[in-house]
C-alpha cells in the first residue's frame, strides 16, 4: 500500500548504505543486485542484505557472495507470492479501494505525477498493493504546492477506507509516516510554516560515514517543540479535510477504480483514464480539485 | 498467561535476531532448533542461544554447536515441568481463572480468531497458562475494531482474577504490557485517534541490520507526550469497562471453564463450544458482546 | 540488615550475568562457586567475580581459574569475620532492632512467609544483619496484597529504628530500594494503581544477549511520570503507617527479640515463635495485624 | 543554491576530517584530490570518499588508492551533468531567480564581498545553481553589522521566490540552515543578542581528534532555551523583513538579472555592474539599502 | 582543605579501580603503592596511575611497572614541596583559618571523630592543608544525626573563611561537594526527609564490572526532582546556619587555633585540647553545640 | 584576543591529554613539543597532534616521530605570520581597542596580576593579540573578589570594542565563554551565590584515565537549573556594567594605548605604565576602580 518507491539507480543507493559493514564477494554486483528486485523498498533491501548474510553464515562462506542474494531474493519473492494467495477477501477489499484512494487523489490534485498503473498484487515486503505514479522527469525541486499535493496523494488510501468502510486499518501507516515527514520538513527545514518562519529547526545532518547511529540532542526548547507539532497537525488536519472533500465529491469513481481493481488486479494509467472518461461521461465529479 | 505465541517460522525469525554475534557451528540450523521449541516466547528463545552459548564456553568449544543447542532445550524444558509440579493451589487456580478470562472474551468479541485449546500446562520460560487462539488465516491487515477486540482479549485474564478474587496477580504483566503496546501503536502508528489524527509519533524503525540499540530521542513535545498517554489511557480503560462488563455477565461461563480446567488442565477448542453450548441450554449468557 | 537473599540457583544465575566479558578457565563451575556463597547477594557477587580477576591479573595468567575463586572467596569471608568483630556496641544494637523490625511484620502479616532464622551476625557483604524467611514453596505468581505484605517486611527494620532510637540510620537503604522497586513495579508494570490503570509504563525489556547498558529514554509525559511518582509515594505511606502501627502496637515483643537477639546472636524460628508465645501468655499483642 | 563554497585549502581541511578510519594509498594526496573538486562542498567532498572506498572494496583492494578518487570524481562529477540536462524549465526559473535574489542583496547590503560570479549550472552535488562572492581578503573578525548583512544574502534565495512565484521550493533548506546557525551564534556565542547578554551557552567544543560523535547535554534551563529560541526568531524575522523590502524595491533590477541568467547561464561580476549600470540609468532603485 | 582522607585499604581499593585498561608488570603490588602515597586522595590516585602509564609510554616499555609508579610517586611529591613553598602568606591565613574551623566544628558537635591532627602542610595533591579526625574505630552504620554531624564539619571550614575575612575562596570546592553529597544521598537514599518519605530515587547501582560509564536516565518526575532540591538546599542551608552559630560564638577559639597553625604549621589532637582548655580556662565558649 | 595563555608546563600537560590514543615514536619528548609552541592554547595543541598524525599518516610511519611535531609546528607558525600580514586595517584597529580594553581593565581593578605585556601580533592559532599579566606567584587559591575581577579582565576587550566602535565583533568569543565559565563555576562549584546557597550542582568530575567522552545528565531540577541561569546572568550583567563604567571614565587611556599598540605593535608593562602616567600627569582618570 505504499507509493513512490526508488527507481533501480534509487535501490542501488540504498544498497550501497545498507551493505557497509558487510563482507561482500568479489562477484558481487550491487547495480545488479538492484536491477533483480523491482519493487523493493529500502526495508525489504536490508532484509534483503541481511537473508544472504544469514545464507553465507550458513553456507561457512567468509563472503556473501552473488549467489547469496540470488537465492535470497528468490526467497522473499517466493513468500510474497504465497502472501497473495493467502490475503483474505476483506483484506483484499480493502487493499483495493486503499490504493484506489491514492490513484484517485493522485489524479485529482494539481501537481501530481501522472498515475502509471495501480495494482493489488503484492511487491516488495511491505506493500500488500501499490500506486506507480510516472515520475516524467527527475524532481531537484519541490514547491510547497507540490509538496502538499504529495502529502495528499499519501493520505489517499487511509481516507478511502474511511469513507467506505467506517473502520479503518493498519495498512496505512507506511503512508501516514511519510506524510509526516513531509509536513514536518515543510515546518522544520524549508521555512515553509509562516507560524515558524525561516528558522531552522533539524538535526545536524552528518555525512554517512561519520553517522554513528546516535541521535544528537534537540537544540530547540520545549515551547518551539509545542509549535513545531502543532504546525504539523494543522498541516496534516488540513490536508486531511481536503483528501476527504475530494474522495466524498467522486465516490462513484473511487468505487469504479476499486471494482475494477478487485477483477483485474492491475490497471494501467491508459485504462485508468478511459474508465473515468467513461464514468466522466455519464456524471460530472471527474474535475481537478486544487486544496 | 500468555496468548499468541510465535508459531515455528516466527520462532526462527525471532532466533535469527538474537543470533546475531554468537558464532554458531555448521551444523546448527535455526529452523530445526525453531521446530524443537513450540510455545517459546521471544524472551525464551533468547534465553534458550543464552544457555546455549553459556554450555559451549564451558565445555571450551570456539562455536555453539546443535548438541549444545539441544541440550540448553532439554534444561529448559526439565525447568518447566518442575515448574508445573511446584505451583501451589491457589496459584493454579489464579491461573486456570485467568485463562478462562482470555478464552472467554475470545469467544465473546465479534472479530477474535477461534480459541483453539486453553490450557494450564505451563508453556515456554514465562508462561504458567496458555490460551491459543486458531488463526484460521495469515493476517495482513488489522482493522481498528480488530485491535480492539484483541486488546479485549489481551485484558481477559486480568478482569477475571479481579471478578473473581477481589485481588489481582502479577501473572497479568506480559499481557498489560501488549495491550498498552497495541493502544499506544493505535494512537502514535497507525492515526486511529480522533484526538491525534493522522500524524504519526512513531520512533524511527530502523532496519535490523543497522540497530545500535541505542534509542532516538523523542522528536515531540512534552504537551503531545501528554495528550498520546491520556489517549492510550482512554482505549485501556474503555476496553477494561468493556471486557468487565462481557465477564461479570457471563460469570456462570467462566467458573465453569475454570473449573473443567482445574479437572483437566488442558480444553480443546470443540470441548469448549460444547461445555458452553451445554450451559448455554440452561442459561442465556453466551451471546457475542460487541464494544 | 537484608531479607530475601538468592539460593543456590540464584546465586548461579546471578553469576552467570557478571560473568560475561571475563575469561575463565576451564576448571570453573559457576554452580560450584553458587554454592561456596551462601548468603551472598547480587552485589557480593559481582565484587567476588572482581576480586578474582584482580588475583588472576596478579598472577599473569589468561584465565581466571577455581582457585582465584576460592581465593577471593576466602579473602570476602575474612573481611566479613573482621567486621563483625569491629562493630560498636551502639551499631550492634540498631541492627538487633532493626532485624527484630524485619521479624515482627514478617509475623504479623497475613501472606508473609514464615521467618526461619533472625541474625546480627553479618552475612554477604553488605548485611550486618539478616532476617531469613522459609520459602515453603517456590511463587510464580504474587497478589497484590502478597506484595503489599512483602513490602511491608522490608519496612519493618527502618520503622523500628525510629520508634526505639528517634534516630535512624543509613542501615535500611537497602531495603528502602527495594521496597520502592515493588511499589513501583505495582504501579508501572502490574497494573496494580487504580490511577494509573491498566496501561503499563515499563521500560522495554531486552534479553540479557542484546542488552548494552544504555537505558531507553522514557516514553511516557512529564505528567505521567508525576502521577506514578505520587502513587508510589501513596503506596509507600500506607505502607509505612502500617508497619508504625503493628510495630508500635507489638513494642513489648519487638524489645523482646531484640534482647534475645543481643544475647544470642542468633535466634531460629521454632526459638521465635516460642518466645512470643511466652510473652504472649502474659500479654496480649501477638494477632496478625491486617493492613 | 549554495552561496560562500569552500576553497581549495578548506576543502583539503574537510577531507582530512572525513578521510579518519579509511586506510588510503601511498599515491594519495588530499592536496590534489581538493584541487580536482572545485565547487565541492563538505557532504560532497564525504560523499566522494563514500564513493571512492566503495569502488576500492568491489575492485577487492586494501587500500584506497588515487585511481579511486580519479574515477569517483569522474563519476559525480557525471551525474552533475546529467542533472542538469535533466532540470525541468520551472526548475530553471526558480534557480535563475533564487541566484539573483542572493546576488542582489549580495550587492545592496554595506558589508558583503562584491560578487565574482552568478550561475545556474549546477556545482558541487547539492547546488543546482550558486552566487560566488569574491573575499578580496581572509577575515578574522566579523562584526554584527558583517553577520547580519551575510545572513541577508544567505536568505536572499528564498526571499526572491517568494516574491516572484508566491509559492516557495524545498531549495532555500541548506541557506535557511546557515542563516540559523549564523543567528544563533550570534545569540549563544558571540554575546550580540542584548536579552541574553554577554553570557555565552555554547556546547562545549572538542578538539577533532577526541570527537566522540556524541552531543553534549544541554547546560541551561529550559528557560533560557527559549530565550535563546525568540531572540534566534526575532533576528530571522527583521532579516527577512530587511530582505523584502530591498528585494521588492528592486524588483526590476531582479527580473534583469533572472532573465539573463536563464539566456546566458552565468554571469560574471563585471557585466553584472554593468547590467545593473544600465538598468539604473532608466530607473533609480540602485541605491544601497542598509537594515 | 580536606578531611577525611582514605586509609590504605581504601586506596589500594581505589587504586583497584582506575588500573582497569592499565596492562601492569609482575613486579606492581598495588597494596605497595597504597602504602607509598599517604594522604593522596582518589583523584590523585588517577592522577598517579595516569603519570606512571605515561612515563611507561615514553620509555618504551609494553607495561607500566613499578620502577614508573615509584618514579611518579617522588615527582608529584615533590611537586606538593614545591606547592608549599610557593603559596603566599594570604593564601597561607585562609588555609589556617579554614582548617581551624574544620577542627572547631569537629570539636563542638556531639557525634564528630576526634581530632587527632590539623595541619597546613599541603599532602596528596589537591589539600593545601588537613584536618584529620581519629576513627577509634571502623563505622558501619551512620545515624542521621552523625551524618548532619559530619555534614557540619565539612561546612566549617568556608564558614570560617566567611567569619574572618568577609571574603570566601575557592578552596572549599571539595568540602562544599561532599557536603551536598551527604545531604543528597539523605533525601534520595537514606529515607531521612521526611517530606520525601521512605521513596528511594537513587540511580541504579551497577556493579563495578558492568560500568559503561553512561548515566542512567532519571526515572522520576520533574517535580519529585524539584522537591529533591529543596529537601537538599534546606538541609545545606540549616547546616549553614548551626556552623555560623557555632564559630561565631567561639571566635576566640577560632583565632587562636588559627594563629597556632600559622606558627607551628601541625597542632596534634592533644595540643589543640590543652590550647583550648587553657582559653576556656579564661573564657566560657568551650561547650559543645548541638544542632 | 585572548589573555592567560597556559605556561610550558600547562601545554605539556594539555599535550598529554590530547596525546592520548596516538602512537608517538621513542624520540618524541613533549616537554620539548611543549617548549617549542609558546602561546598555543589548548585548542593549538590539539591542532597541532592533529597535523603531525596526518603527517605520519602521509609518510606511511607506524608512529608520530619528532620530525612530524617539528614540521607540524613550522606549518602553524607560518599560517600565522600569513594571517598577520593578512588581517586588513579595520581589523587591526578592532583588535588594537580589544587587547587595550583587556590591558586597561586588568590596571584598574584592585587584585588583577600587573600587566607585562600587550600585543598585537597573533599568537598560537586562535588569537589575534593577546595581553600577558604577569602572574608574582603561583596561585592556589582564588577568592571572590579575585574571581570577579579576573571576569572583569575578560569582559574588557567586547566592552572596549563596545565603546569605540559602537559595533562589535565575534573576536571576543573565547573571553565571553571564559568568563561564562567563571560565573557558572562561582554558582555551581563554589558556593558563592548568596542565592544558590552552599549547595553544589557540578557535574561528577570523573578522573581523566576513565573519561569516556559522555556527558553525565543534569542531577538536578529545571526549577533550579533556571536559578543557576539566573545568577549566572546576573554576575555577568553586573561585571558587564562594572567595566563599562572603567571605560567610560578612562577613555582618554583606552585611546591612548589603542594608537600606541597600532604603531608600536607591542606595548611592555613598564612602557604601559609610563605611558599612562605621562597621560595621567594631565588628566584624572587613573585611580583604580573598584566594583
Amino acid at each position: 500500500m505504499a507509493i513512490d518507491r526508488p527507481d533501480v539507480r534509487g535501490r542501488e543507493a540504498i544498497l550501497k548504505v545498507h551493505i557497509k559493514g558487510v563482507k561482500i564477494g568479489p562477484d558481487v554486483d550491487l547495480g545488479k543486485v538492484a536491477a533483480l528486485t523491482p519493487g523493493f523498498v529500502g526495508a525489504d533491501l536490508a532484509n534483503l542484505i541481511n537473508e544472504a548474510a544469514l545464507l553465507s553464515a550458513r553456507r561457512n562462506k567468509n563472503s556473501v557472495d552473488m549467489s547469496e542474494f540470488q537465492d535470497a531474493i528468490d526467497r522473499i519473492i517466493g513468500g510474497l507470492e504465497k502472501k497473495n494467495r493467502m490475503m483474505n477477501e476483506k483484506e483484499k477489499r480493502i487493499v483495493a479501494y486503499h490504493e484506489s484512494g491514492h490513484a484517485l487523489v493522485a489524479m485529482s490534485v494539481p501537481t501530481a505525477d501522472p498515475v502509471n498503473k495501480v495494482s493489488i498484487i503484492p511487491r516488495g515486503i511491505a506493500a500488500l498493493g501499490y500506486t506507480q505514479q510516472l515520475p516524467t522527469e527527475d524532481r531537484y525541486l519541490m514547491t510547497r504546492e507540490e509538496l502538499l499535493d504529495r502529502l495528499c496523494v499519501l493520505l489517499g488510501g487511509r481516507v478511502a477506507e474511511e469513507i467506505i468502510f467506517k473502520d479503518i486499518s493498519t495498512g496505512a501507516q507506511n503512508d501516514l509516516q511519510r506524510a509526516t515527514d513531509i509536513a514536518r520538513s515543510m515546518v522544520t527545514e524549508y521555512g515553509m510554516s509562516e507560524k515558524l518562519g525561516l528558522v531552522t529547526y533539524t538535526r545536524e545532518k552528518r555525512p554517512l560515514f561519520l553517522d554513528t547511529g546516535i541521535a544528537p540532542s534537540k537544540e530547540y526548547s520545549e515551547e518551539t517543540a509545542q509549535e513545531i507539532d502543532a504546525e504539523v497537525s494543522r498541516l496534516m488536519e488540513e490536508s486531511h479535510e481536503r483528501v476527504r472533500r475530494i474522495l466524498t465529491e467522486k465516490r462513484g469513481q473511487l468505487e469504479l477504480i476499486s471494482q475494477t481493481l478487485l477483477e483485474k488486479e492491475t490497471i494501467l494509467g491508459d485504462e485508468l483514464k478511459a474508465l473515468l472518461a467513461g464514468e466522466a461521461a455519464e456524471g460530472k465529479d471527474s474535475s481537478t480539485v486544487s486544496g
